[in-house]
């Protein structure tokens, strides 16, 4: 992106125009040193618009009918004349037909309508990259006028907790299951579900499904009640992407929620932790960032961490060799 | 410590001496750098052992019963002839009642038993310290022939995560609860617990501590199998520490599990994955310490983190400033 005008590609997002915002995110995604300088000055040039999406983090696992709701979802949400973005959060790099987004023609009605946008994730992403890149796609989306930015993860390892990180909303996709280990459903998530949904609540399935809800409903209310939600959240219930059936419903809870925490003060303090959060992590991750700069340090990484994990080597006085050989590279 | 004999400690833990114990835990908890050094050769002159504990991790909240439960159920494994350590875990410096073993005296009984040592947390302890130190108490009890640590936690914060990455087995205590929000149980425990006891169960209290065993039973029965789990686990059973009631129950279970998982592999690899996230971890912190070490950078990341939270400074902006100046410091 040589010769990149940062004030034209800022005003681009700012008019919402769908060509320019995909090129910030482009941008955005790059790791190189120069694309990053431009990425910073790109995000100052966009700060202060006071723009402020709904963002709602999903996760589900692969076969909840994610895609389907997705489309329906998000066509419900433009035909009331709202501007919607999605975007996918994937730490794998393989990609095993979990994330939906690889593949957007799976929501093509979605896709072509010129109030969604729909950005599908960047391939052979490490964690940290897609946190960073994540929160910023977030933030363009949100300059560029989105009303509803919807975050989609895949379920996997702590993909959740990181797009609980910068959601305002956590909604959980589930099929109707036999109540028992059918769903694979991470035992964390419970942690930061605000809404399960429980999606072919539709023909043969209606049944199973309002039986899955009623079981996710009783495990919820034995967990905890949590400062920023009001009576009755978390909430289960059963939607149909297929029939379009239980997503007004859902839309109207997940407002309502939303205007609770913003009367009560919860939602600008969630923000405000996330963004004094996002800082912290930024700088522990620039820090640790060293240990992989270095390719002699990490060789000696993986050896020690061999060596400790095969009981050759206590971990105390294997972290305080490489420590100290970090020092003296440095001193 | 000036003038420590560290090989003489070595064989005074190695001979189980409780004395030498105490004295040993108190040299790694320290973070002077003299006695960092001799634990460090204590640590080293105590390794090879071979010797091999079950570390048993415990949490509750308080009002379960812990301190009756840790003291009846330790009894009864110090009359099988096992030798049992007691060590807790407590980030909190404030400790609010919550942590039985700041009080000795609860649990007399089993302070008198020559076959069990019990260990408070030391006082104003970070995340970070607590971690080391357990660590290290865990290896120290272990090395000194005790067949059972139990590493109690009072369930705050991220402490159980904490236990669970130095715990064998990792066991959560209840009251009978009216199956809702009661129980005050934080989310993520479910993701991590082996077994679930609900204490209580004698007398008046009897029939809700059986329903809340069905309750849970319930709920567990909705999470994913683990790839370390046996059919079965994790499971949820009823115990009265007061009636000494469902103890030896309770510790077959522990037996199994642990038998199960030896035979399947899953004991040794978790161990194996422990120390190498130990060794990993060691580094991380050691590197994140210098933010801490440095005051005037301390004071601009608690500046740059007011005006992030305030909405006055971007993230990613404020975290490049942070590392920029650190370099900077280092040349």
């Amino acid at each position: 992106m040589t010769g990149l005008d940062v004030a034209e590609l800022a005003r681009g997002v700012r008019g919402g125009e769908r060509r320019a915002l995909a090129r910030a995110i482009t941008l955005v995604e790059s790791r190189r040193a120069d694309h990053r300088a431009e990425a910073g000055d790109l995000l100052d040039a966009l700060a202060g618009t006071g723009r402020q999406a709904l963002r709602i983090g999903l996760s589900g696992t692969p076969g909840v009918g994610k895609s389907t709701f997705i489309e329906a979802f998000g066509m419900m949400l433009t035909g009331q004349g709202l501007r919607v973005a999605v975007l996918a959060v994937d730490p794998s790099s393989a990609r095993s037909g979990g994330s939906i987004l690889g593949d957007k023609t799976r929501m093509d009605r979605l896709a072509r309508d010129p109030r969604a946008f729909i950005r599908p994730s960047p391939s052979q992403a490490q964690l940290g990259g897609v946190a960073r890149r994540s929160r910023e796609a977030v933030t363009l989306c949100e300059a560029a006028g989105y009303d509803v930015v919807l975050i989609e993860t895949v379920g996997v390892g702590q993909s959740e907790t990181l797009v609980a990180g910068m959601a305002d909303l956590f909604v959980l996709l589930l099929a109707p299951g036999g109540g028992d280990e059918l769903q694979g459903v991470k035992r964390g998530i419970m942690e930061i579900a605000d809404l399960i949904l429980v999606n072919k609540a539709d023909g043969d399935l209606k049944p199973a499904a309002l039986r899955t809800v009623a079981d996710y409903a009783g495990a919820l209310r034995l967990l905890r009640k949590r400062v920023q939600d009001p009576d009755g959240f978390p909430k289960a219930l059963p939607v149909s992407a297929l029939e379009e059936a239980g997503l007004a419903a859902a839309w109207s809870e997940m407002k309502a929620l939303a205007d609770w925490r913003r009367a009560n003060g919860h939602f600008a303090r969630v923000r405000a932790e996330q963004a004094r959060a996002w800082f912290e992590d930024e700088v522990r991750q620039g820090l640790l960032a060293r240990l992989e700069r270095d390719a002699g340090l990490r060789a000696r990484m993986a050896a020690l961490g061999d060596a400790v994990e095969a009981g050759r080597a206590a971990p105390s006085r294997a972290a305080a060799e490489v420590l100290a050989a970090l020092e003296a590279a440095q001193g």
